[in-house]
């Protein structure tokens, strides 16, 4: 399954994205492009030491690592 | 829906805008282009010690980590 | 052998993924594509300090060292 | 407006340029191309600990943070 | 001797690369792509301070510094 | 004025060319191309602690942060 | 003179290749491509604390700084 396959079957679904900062967004996958980039809605934002709630993220994908399903 | 079209409906509403340099930018999302270039307004620079309004800023898209809705 | 064609013959084997922030991915490579984006399933991730179980992983391809077959 | 159209607005205004490394470039907007590489004149460069008057200056674009308006 | 050129000549042969993480891989050259992703074969990886034989390997070529012929 | 035009009005001047890794070459421009490549003469590098007479020089675009004239 | 032109006339001369890892590479230019990509014979490489013979080495021009004619 190709990867931008699997990014469609991931819409609307929970996700858990790791970037490159080391920080992790939590939340409701809502779109993507072929960058990967990445609107994700209902975000928990978990740094080093923080976390918070953010709401609607638009992540741009070169920061990505990986997405991980929930 | 597309990071591109998220953007768009963002347009002149306020945002927070991480960094890859920890600088975080809030202000009003006056417009941006394909490679997440942006054109901020009324912009408060949030650093590690200091914060200064700045005006109006020219973001380069490449040092982008992520935008949220305020 | 091209690399593609090589990882084409690992579709649906065990592989052991080395990201750049020394992660490791041990998993069934499950999809890839031209960037070397890659859909793992039934993923074990061994970072520096902690190893668990996360299921499916998209890795965007930017991230990644080498592939290692099991 | 578009991040080019804003500086075509800026040409020949006063600017102040943060670059990757922390440098503050301020001086005169004299040109810019679609990478963002720019042309300013009359530059002071503000480094750490240093400050110099340096004239004119071409930035490779893929160097630059983000441009204020003075 | 173009370099494309000379990795064809390298097919099948032993090589040494050296990656940008300072991991020194050692094998036999199968292929390899415009892009110096490549594959090797009968691979020992050469890290600070372990060694150890991981067989098959595709390397991503963003990560490659240089190759040296044995 | 654009970026090209500018490199090419410094043909056979004296510049101080920033690398990223903070080494300043001193030297006349020889040449450039779209990617900032450039071809130096009577180059002086400049490092951290050393100083020393270098001849001609290529130097690889990418590695470019900024040119002054002389 | 053109970059690429220079390095044609560099051709089956010594060189310096500085890489961006701080290793110098010392040789004779066979080949390159229109990445900087190229081919030395007979290296002798520089690193921090060691100094050793190669023999042909395919370097990728990502990984270059400059080039210095002998």
């Amino acid at each position: 399954m190709l990867p931008n396959k699997m990014l469609e079957e991931t819409l609307n679904k929970k996700v858990s994205i790791l970037l490159k900062d080391n920080t992790i967004l939590e939340g409701t996958l809502s779109g993507f492009d072929e960058y990967m980039n990445m609107v994700l809605s209902d975000v928990e934002e978990n740094g080093e030491n923080v976390s918070r709630k953010v709401g609607t993220v638009i992540v741009r994908g070169s920061n990505v690592v990986r997405i991980v399903q929930k």
